[in-house]
């Protein structure tokens, strides 16, 4: 798999630093991963003589899972971290943590961790290429890689004048910021919707559109990507109880069949089925959810093969 | 290793549903693989392109640690998975977990899970081979057939018409309920002992013989297979304190000592010395505890590769 | 890598039960590796055949991944066990754990223990070569071993006749035992300095040097070895603050800058920056202490790959 384009960045670590060249060139190479992974042989032997750190500051199962997957398919030898049982606790700072690891001679780190400028910080101090997968609040950029290539996907054609609305819950969500400048690169309109006190008032300074109503922004958009609410990162406060953010804010079954045409249905997931989305609308025959997962391993590969064959033109 | 035969299922959710070929084609099976495990290179390629997740939500050692290694030894792909820090505590269902596994191009499932029901449930939700590694006081089907291959292996013989007594607290114990169906599938007389406190009152309707009476049927068996004190599965009020436990039912190196003749002891661990057995005891050369541990691992490849070949021509 | 060279002992409880000779086989193999690890390609399929535990009963972040990377460099398969997941809980012994893995055909075992007796004890019991990862306050071999190769890279010679200064908290530190060890069987001079309620009385015993005066033990080394207060070991009364410790005992950039000459500095991390030793010092030009991490890997490799080939001529 011969690549003449490169990443204009050695790093991944938000859609804001890539271009639309970036976006497009990670696209096209996870359609060519993504024949390998249906492929009886699921493997290629790309990066065998790369070591990879899986950094996870955070816990995480699916975004985890899923970067060890692409890896182990690509042949790249891994080691894992995580703060529970790390020296993190011993009171060691971010940067000399990192540092020792990567004296270790590893190639590539895939880092999640809760505070947003800490791949930014890292990216400036140390040699080694990093990969974003989720940072606080703020960006998640190969969840918005995947959710864009299973659009396009499950849409058959680019996303230019392509309408996306996502659902739910805005500030507190990575994915949202990812999303939003992903699909700008590609040329797509972006809506958000959701409860008022879920969406940040400086929203529209990013080009986006905000609706508080779900049935017309259902009614409005080809692709609904459905938030997950995300209870653990949330003051009770603004948010009103489950129930009444179903019956006020959900994607409903009752919402859905009152449009005159299929909307594709996303979400990130792990789903709360029944508060930010029915049952019924998850796995309707318009969901993609567990495509998006599958498309998550292709993209996954295609950024961490991309990173690696610039290295070694550098 | 080319193999003819096929088991009848394409999972292994407990010995209630294996045939008794079943149970024979895993044990000579397996006596194929423990050659592999004891020659100098120990690994196979059978598995090469297979991917399999271990998902554990509930803790365990030498279960994980033995199915990654018969993994590892047939040259699968192998993603882990433990409760204690995933999506499920962020409120997912079970089906969403293991279908987002799924999603990611896994070929089988290793799970151990606390609710008996689990394994069925997803079996008949899930298009991939499930192998279930424990699933609360209900089956743990390769432990099961691990304890048949040994007691074999040990006496040298079929089991058809020996005498196997499983002694100790059958109420809390999925290995018991599993080890009476593989040892009735092999024609063996089984007869369990313990407390009364401890023997499920339906335990007779099964077919098997109870006894409160340990010397009497430490003197009828061929083969004590001696069940594990689970303190943690259990309501204090149903035991009586650790030094009457073994001084009433303990298999005691006095007992023993009254004999005439050798039997085969057998303990699936971990080990609570100086309660349900003595340290002498467990230790002795009718001891097999360690084989059984090492036959483990062959039994587990043979499960696996019998699954994935079974995959591969369906 | 033919090694006609044996080590003494099939085991690695501490340095104390190796000779010089030992010492030195191990870093010459430790040099060739380090070339390995410094070549494209990383790995080498000399522990192609052999399976090793890695058997934590504490937490390690840099030693665990320093290990498994070391392992992986070899192309050895592992399997990881950590306490907190552990049939450890449920009551099991400590031998009968280890006995339960080695059953399943593990070659070698390496291993952190709290309890300083631990390897010895098992290394009496058990056929596989054992591998001190660090016992409590007591030994921790590889890291002594790779002080000693980073000591010898840095001043380009052998140590005999070298001043090494070890200072901060040994009472507590299983790094500073392990380093009088091992320094010694090279010929070089030791000392040791720090608060006198951190230095055990009996340490003269050793042949080593006692200073309380961190500024003169700065004048008189050629290396200083800068030890971790480690405040989770330690009863607080016997600690000034940590601001008192850093004036009165830290490796400040005050101290370094009334020096004459150059000295080599070295901490075995996690560091804490602002205690024992200022930022400008672990940070400065003198400082080797991610050299230590990346020779960490390579000593290890040696260690592993010394007693694997000391078993195959068994």
């Amino acid at each position: 798999m011969a690549s003449v384009q490169q990443l204009s960045t050695k790093h991944v670590l938000g859609i804001k630093y890539l271009t639309a060249a970036d976006v497009e060139l990670v696209l096209d190479t996870a359609r060519e991963f993504k024949e390998v992974i249906n492929r009886p042989i699921k493997k290629v032997p790309s990066l065998r003589d790369i070591t990879i750190a899986n950094l996870f500051f955070e816990n995480s199962t699916r975004t985890r899972i899923s970067f060890e997957l692409a890896e182990k398919r690509l042949s790249a030898d891994t080691v894992n971290f995580s703060a529970s049982s790390s020296s993190v606790k011993k009171g060691e700072s971010l940067l000399d943590t990192v540092n020792n690891i990567l004296a270790m001679k590893v190639d590539m780190v895939v880092m999640r961790h809760p505070a947003p400028g800490a791949h930014h910080f890292l990216a400036g101090k140390i040699d080694a290429s990093i990969v974003n997968a989720g940072d606080g609040t703020h960006e998640h950029p190969t969840q918005a890689l995947l959710d864009a290539y299973s659009m396009r996907d499950a849409l058959g054609t680019e996303l230019r004048g392509k309408r996306i609305c996502i659902f739910g819950d805005i500030t507190h969500s990575r994915v949202a910021l990812s999303n939003i400048f992903c699909l700008q690169r590609l040329g797509a309109h972006v809506r958000v919707c959701g409860p008022p006190t879920l969406i940040p008032k400086h929203i529209g300074s990013l080009g986006v559109e905000t609706s508080f109503d779900v049935q017309e922004s259902l009614h409005w958009c080809d692709v609904a990507n459905v938030l997950r609410i995300q209870l653990e990162r949330q003051d009770t406060k603004y948010i009103p109880s489950l129930r009444e953010y179903n019956r006020y804010f959900g994607i409903t079954k009752e919402r859905m069949a009152r449009l005159d045409k299929p909307i594709v249905i996303m979400h990130p997931g792990p789903i709360n089925r029944g508060v930010e989305i029915d049952t019924e609308v998850a796995d309707s025959e318009h969901s993609i959810i567990l495509q998006q997962v599958e498309n998550g391993v292709a993209v996954r590969m295609a950024v961490l093969y991309l990173l690696a064959a610039r290295r070694n033109e550098a």
